[in-house]
């Protein structure tokens, strides 16, 4: 290829514009970049999105090769497509999000570098759309407003699968080991973030385990809406200038090329006009910042110190914390989850916001809603690792604090209130409380019960559930 | 019962209070109205949230005499916890939402009241708290902290149940027998807002037939842990102070008295802690209101007019429009329906910011949690009836009006393409734009087929699906 | 009047309609009643709403008899609609908010009313429009479209000046009161919630001061276009059937009866058919909201224990904590403020959604907005109010807790650096850690320096600020 | 420099990292990579942050100097951040947002960066900490707790005046613009969406106009608290280890160099421990939000078209628009900006989760609250700029189309009121809108008046304002 100084001319409907030399994409890629300067680099449509636009096209060039499409042609389509779904093309797709909300110009975008791609594999020239046309042949039964909803919700499903679940499945059983772990460790609950009666450590975390799981279970019941694809839809939804099979022939090829569930949209009205089932799978994901944000919360109050805090928890240190401050551990992994968590909340509002406005037959605010989509997906995932791997998995159990904390309780009094009765064990608790003592001590004193009698009924081991 | 004027002296740990004589309710109750003054009657803890606490305090009355406890009192405090589930005492929950973030004095005025209404019946004294204790009686086995999400689960299934998907049914049902009764009605699609390739108009209210039927499903689809009580986890989630059994059987009982399928939490530490299942469910409404909103936009859209907007519903009229402008028909359904959406929207995040703040063994966030989950569903389920009752039943597709835009359609062009060529027809297309002139007129001009060929090629009956 | 159940006969362009005998409103009234059941009685338009068109219905009766209004009918009118503004008729207004977007049924409630109530004063048969009509008089020189965006600035502007300013200005001083109260009682600092180096508790609380000192700042700000009526701009902003002069007396008049600098709106068009403003206002509440959840979440850890928490703050025990568990004092005015914070930003989302939706000349989610404006100044308002009292003003500092882990901090060694180097600071620092030892008995086992040197040059009150 | 293959070790205090030979930052960014694998590289910390502490680094190492740092050390630092903030050393920076909550990575980036360059311009060795140590020097009397909030409000002014309110003034120019040009084109106004009175186009952008003057002077009124600067304040805001006028000193430093109004924050607890200024800011810019949407939406639907649609605008063309959809206009600018806000609102509530949930001393927060202000202001301010440019300065009338749909319209009957009274004009409306007649035709088949009396009466020109 040659310099990024040279340039070819390539032609639209409006006119000729010059195309880098070095570059597949075409005219109507180059005159988007023109009109839509918004953003900057960070603002491209993101990788998953072209990669599944790669699947579609190789999907859609098999079943028109099926319905007639020259096999030459459709052959070298296919293995263009391959090399975009690869990522093998990345740096040809310089479109930014914030272009038309059909994301036309990043269809176009995908069609004009395979049919590039597709003409040099074939020997022809690039620009002269032939022998394979961007429109006639990449785009053969298609429109944008029917492939872009299918690219985004391929994309969706893959970025799920390879990052969001795994993520969190990493951070489930890392948070289920620490259940197990500390299964013996008895400590004082705290309700109102107040001192309440005891549980063990090991409870505790298995009310994390229970949200990881539960949010990996709402993630999954949004998946069977995002499996249904709308290609076969084209400009309006009736299917228009497709072929009676195409549209469960292309989903059929899709989910063979992903290994996903991935079926024809039993209405295609709805998959053009509305992206209800990215609302929806962004609500999952909004749940799921929720429960990270109450986890990740709770870790970095109990692990809080060292001497000031509570102190329960001993997070491990990754990186050095202040430079005058030595022994100060900053639960960095912590607040990176409670950020994205945050973000993900934020990106929930943008996709609702985009997923109202729809009108008529389309929904035009396609690339916002996906970018926000696959960026929860994305930040979830890969928090969870980092949280996982660099603070869940080296947390241990401050025992002699826990210990000390527990015993110290005045909630234990609790325990005694079968035996000498409510209004005796809150008068100790209550003496204790303002003179500073224990329990033990200020029952003792009271003339309420003895020593022995204190060390048979205030056991916290007993207090750990029903009886 | 004696006038308002009239007062008892009740006590509770921090003294004596004056509780009104013809109100059941006792002296914490009296005490919150006093610390929470904020934001008078209206926000007032939901009715729902009252009458699922009669239904879980009559179904722990009858599993603590399963366990134990006197069948006299008992069976008091089942007939007073009745008659709180049958809404009979509404007048006696004077608190508001904004009080203790766990509901604590919510559930207190539930036991107040379950135990003067219980006393009464039995012959004894109110606010004597002999023979039925509002904690040792009542609340027996229980803490708020336990009680009040099972209220919470119990409030907002009934709602989903008695309001949100009824309404919701009604709506797809009206619906679909519109995009029934308009199968034929072949109209202009637009997409971007602008004109478009033809559809039948009873495929475009399919799409929205389609929106509602996900929408129910995605509700059904949070149901299930919604369906886990937390009853039986009482302080922490460890159920100290209950027996083993107890927590099944009072879930067992609170499905056997709502007919819908309770069961107890799995894990009581995150059901205490957490109310992902909460956010969950209000996410599933969030995505209900995006749809609706669509839909309604979509209707006041295509009935605006009467001369200068689209024209091509009509939508019932309602109530006088305007007094100086005569004809004006306000889609005041969609409007309605419309604030209903952006509220729910709203309601979500408040949902989810307080589900993201709970803190080691308690959310406390309860209160309003549940109430912006309830005040979504019953405004859903409202509004749905409401819309569906008095606009979309009587709409009326203005054929005349749909059919002169479709003839008038440039889009039509595109039937042209396979017998003369994208570019002959892109040449039809412009032209007749420039003059105002129709396809077939401006066709024959210029010589590239007759008016039978014309007749023959373009017709819209035939653009509606895949061949 | 009559009992509930009789009834007189109205008619309205649609036909004759009950309306109970004991009630000023008319046929419109009734008919909005039936047309839209959603969400039952807490959900009627806010009585501030109700009130501030009492006060817009006097002014403009007054510019209408300037401009030529009989006297008599003019000077009937104002009486009622003084009877409006004072809350005396709240009875007779029984729309909900989810109505007509443009409010128009509430304008025809109040129009209705007031012409009745005008009508009985003078004399006349109720309904019999006669010889004040609803229309032609009391909705003389105005639409819906301008006098419900006036009624809503001026019920916004009312409620931010006797409920929200007052409330946050009540917490500002309190606050305040107590910075200086606590202004030697040094501490140690948290950051990342990790120990960090000391301030005074007086400094920590005047972080507080500002954050609502400028919270107020902000609201401040936002009034300015919150002033601005709209009255004056009829149907579509023109000015239609109004008078020149109009606008600005009315503006004057309200400005006159309400003490509050309301001005016209300079630009009609962007009134009726945006609320910015409102948007704008809520933005205010919203960040309101962040600051009062930051220093409420502050309070309540800080307030954290009474053994096993942080302890530094003493909070008031304002009710019975959990009746198992004496000596617990629930944090329970933080966190009814918490959520009020969280039902804030859950409103202002609701407000966005609802201001970003306007089409053409009219915005029509106006009831929805002015009701979640109302909703979020009255909550923060009350909330302020019940905090201050029943928390803030009572809160003592736990000074012997505060010393014990100011004195046990390893963050003091900072102070060593000047004197024998980072390294060997770090070192002492390290070392106790590790050991669980003071930094003094380390730093004399290190041999680094002496007990008295240590006292010397570790002196917490040095280090509170810049030398 | 080496090839990106080549490496040179440094060490933290958590021991040796290999750092490429090519960069200049050190050990502490190495392993804020290693450990926070978050987002990939569109997640990195915004330039806009890079620069600004390119500023701050500049402005304190001169108040260093003033206060006795070795000149020549000072002046190195001073050339290296000068490099910094000219955006020169942009590829040194490759940390993610999702990393500590405090920035502190990202400020031991810069010291880091500017360390090894300063130390490569006097000839020293990289990664020898020496004559430039990246904390000793670079980072002296600062801690990342008051840098990176420093940085940020830095960042988010110039962005706001280098992008935002520069794209805001050229879209209020160009509407401007529009609105007088507009100033005779008298149309049919639309209030519900449906038919109302008339106004001219130039006033109806005269709102536009109105709404973008008032989004500027939101976005202004916020900036006072965002010219406020933390810097001074170090590890908790007590200005521990800096020296009195320190902060004063560098605030003025910082405006100097950026020409912007910067001065010392005057409660230091406040800037470290909130970011309520960026949340207000944030809330300017959410208002911003949803004049943008109002203004874009009306745009496309009044251009809608261009047969079945309004059809009053006609949009400039600036791209094909459907392959087989010959004329067809999609307003793909109006869609770039809506989906802009959209984000918009979405950024906000990320920025709201994150403002609220500061604990104690600092919120730790910053780095998603910055990335998501400037997100904001980028695409607020570049949308402005592409939505002018490509689409208001090009926006026509279809004078021909308005004129059409105006004087059909019946609301012109309106002005027959005071001449035959309301209820033969009503008659006439009705009449005429159940015909499909003109007004005219209908006035004088009714016989109410003559064709001239209409001409004289009916004069949509008197409609547009009061009289």
């Amino acid at each position: 290829m040659a310099s990024q100084n040279s340039f070819r001319i390539e032609y639209d409907t409006f006119g000729e514009l010059k195309v880098p030399t070095d570059k597949y994409y075409g005219a109507q890629t180059v005159r988007s970049t023109m009109n839509f300067k918004i953003g900057g680099p960070t603002e491209r449509m993101p990788i998953p999105v072209i990669k599944a636009f790669g699947i579609l096209k190789r999907a859609a060039a098999e079943v028109n090769q099926d319905y007639g499409l020259d096999p030459k042609i459709a052959s070298a389509i296919m293995k263009a497509a391959d090399e975009v779904a690869e990522g093998k093309l990345n740096d040809h797709f310089p479109l930014v999000v914030w272009q038309t909300g059909s994301g036309t110009q990043t269809n176009m975008n995908v069609n004009e570098v395979i049919s590039n791609r597709a003409i040099e594999m074939l020997g022809g020239e690039l620009g002269s759309k032939k022998p394979v046309h961007p429109n006639d042949h990449v785009n053969k039964s298609q429109s944008s407003n029917d492939t872009f909803p299918t690219a985004m919700h391929i994309a969706a499903a893959v970025e799920v699968h390879e990052v969001l679940l795994p993520g969190l499945q990493k951070l489930h059983d890392a948070l289920s080991a620490k259940s197990k772990e500390f299964a013996q460790v008895i400590k004082i609950g705290r309700t109102h973030t107040q001192d309440a009666v005891p549980l063990t450590l090991g409870q505790e975390f298995s009310g994390y385990v229970q949200q990881v799981h539960y949010a990996m279970a709402r993630i999954k019941a949004a998946m069977p809406r995002i499996y249904e694809l709308a290609a076969g839809g084209t400009a309006v939804g009736t299917g228009l200038n497709t072929r009676i099979g195409f549209a469960e022939k292309v989903a059929a090829k899709v989910a063979a090329l992903t290994g996903l569930p991935f079926v024809t949209a039993p209405n295609k009205f709805e998959a053009l006009a509305a992206h209800d089932a990215l609302v929806e799978l962004s609500g999952a994901m909004n749940t799921t910042a929720c429960s990270l944000m109450k986890i990740a919360n709770d870790i970095r109050f109990l692990g809080s110190g060292p001497r000031s805090g509570l102190g329960e928890l001993i997070l491990p240190e990754n990186e050095p914390g202040s430079s005058i401050m030595p022994g100060k551990v900053n639960p960095t992994q912590c607040e990176a989850m409670t950020m994205v968590a945050a973000q993900v909340m934020g990106n929930h509002v943008a996709v609702t916001v985009g997923g109202s406005n729809g009108h008529f037959e389309l929904n035009v605010f396609k690339p916002m809603m996906i970018k926000n989509v696959l960026h929860s997906a994305r930040l979830l995932g890969d928090a969870s690792v980092s949280f996982t791997e660099n603070c869940v998995v080296g947390i241990q159990a401050n025992t002699e604090r826990i210990n000390k904390l527990m015993n110290e309780s005045l909630m234990l009094v609790t325990a005694l209130n079968p035996h000498i009765g409510y209004d005796k064990a809150a008068k100790i608790a209550k003496t204790a409380h303002k003179k500073g003592s224990t329990l033990k001590e200020t029952a003792i004193e009271l003339g309420y019960l003895t020593a022995e009698q204190f060390d048979e009924w205030v056991k916290p081991k007993d207090m750990l559930g029903p009886k």
